[in-house]
């Protein structure tokens, strides 16, 4: 891998850690407890989740709370029970982090990026080539200029 | 809990991510991969534990390879498999944290501070009343000052 695919990577930028929670009102209160402030709840349809958001300094913490039985969140709930679920970083560009992903045997679960929480793209790479962590890339999209 | 109580907890800042890995050599590959650089490696012989670090932003992720079989990393490998271990806030006076902890019935593992990795004073809190998350607390120790 030379300098150009690893500016295509992270940028050394965590963007989130995700924890799956089964009762949002408690763990809502756990994090105010801890001193985190809650910020804004995000629904994302298409994965099936509520997004709790606790910024924390440049990162930040979301709890993820299933929104129906059938999505990821939920099935690892009741595969693992609550706790740590993800982490995220944030790429430059995720179509070429993924070619590069590809290139040294990480896999990704989406070939095509997809739109996830604050309209950004995102994609999952798989656990089993990551050493049992799922790590999610996410590209901030560039907002069009506009003409006034 | 009033806003002193607050700011003794976590100023939200998020301080590291660890990781446990079992084949500390491809998980450093892996990371590098993914376009994050390894600055350091701190063995903490009191936790059994060698952390490989990656500066992140603000924060950073430790890769946690056990010293020795009878180390809570080591456990954790062989009851869980690799994966995310735990997560580390910074608080600005660990003590008085954890009895705030203690008011809201999160339940500390260490009840007094011990030193951890860069000379830090930690403490573990309970998964069993954090939603299944292993949380560290953790305070920089302010460095006296000298007379040259």
């Amino acid at each position: 891998m030379n300098d150009e695919d690893i500016k295509n990577l992270v940028g050394a930028t965590l963007d989130h850690i995700g924890i799956a929670v089964a009762d949002p009102d408690q763990a809502i209160r756990l994090y105010s407890n801890l001193g985190l402030v809650h910020s804004t709840t995000e629904e994302i349809t298409e994965q099936g989740v509520k997004a709790y958001i606790f910024p924390a300094g440049q990162t930040r913490i979301e709890l993820l709370s299933p929104t129906r039985d059938d999505s990821p969140v939920a099935k690892f709930l009741s595969r693992k029970g609550q706790g740590l679920h993800h982490v995220a970083f944030l790429v430059e560009d995720i179509n070429k982090a993924l070619l590069t992903c590809i290139e040294n045997n990480i896999k990704p679960l989406d070939s095509v990026p997809r739109i996830g929480a604050e309209g950004k793209l995102i994609a999952f790479l798989d656990p089993r080539t990551t050493g049992g962590v799922l790590i999610e890339l996410t590209q901030s999209v560039k907002q069009e200029s506009k003409d006034f």
